[in-house]
């Protein structure tokens, strides 16, 4: 099991229809066949500690059964197209990839 | 839903020990009712690039019910345990926690 965790910081946080733009548009994730599941979130009301990153706007998580299948979703046209359409909005992106140990 | 997301850099990434220790010490936490799922990774195999920070050792992916159900695994002897056993095996830890849209 492969998890792909990506963050995006929006260039203007105040802009709730580019994070609906966003939101959408991760959603148009789900129709690529590889991911095993996929959750879209933004920053939880958990306690302010110093080692928690809550910065960030909209968070993507995807599981995949293998980083080869990553790979597929990356060159996959529905995520490059959202990557076209939607790189506009965003000012960063990190993204963590974690393999089951 | 709630994803409570953890990145650990190790003290000494070549300390196979440390790192057998850190992810033994994130198996314990199993034992805490609230968690919903609990995956233990490191960095995959995926391709390199610029937005992909795969400079962590150990990560810990937890899902909860809610952020209420996360406070609970916070203060839970199992993890305050975890916390003063292994806290000496890492340099930096990062936390990300998302809530589901």
């Amino acid at each position: 099991m492969m998890l792909h965790n990506v963050y995006f910081w929006l260039k203007d946080p105040a802009d709730a229809d580019a994070r609906e733009c966003l939101i959408a548009g991760v959603e148009s994730l789900r129709a690529i066949e590889v991911i095993r599941s996929l959750t879209i979130g933004h920053p939880a009301p958990t306690e302010d500690r110093e080692v928690v990153d809550s910065s960030f706007d909209v968070s993507e998580h995807l599981v995949f059964d293998s980083a080869a299948d990553q790979k597929i979703y990356q060159n996959h046209p529905v995520h490059r197209a959202f990557v076209e359409r939607c790189e506009g909005l965003w000012d960063r992106v990190l993204v963590y990839d974690s393999q089951e140990v």
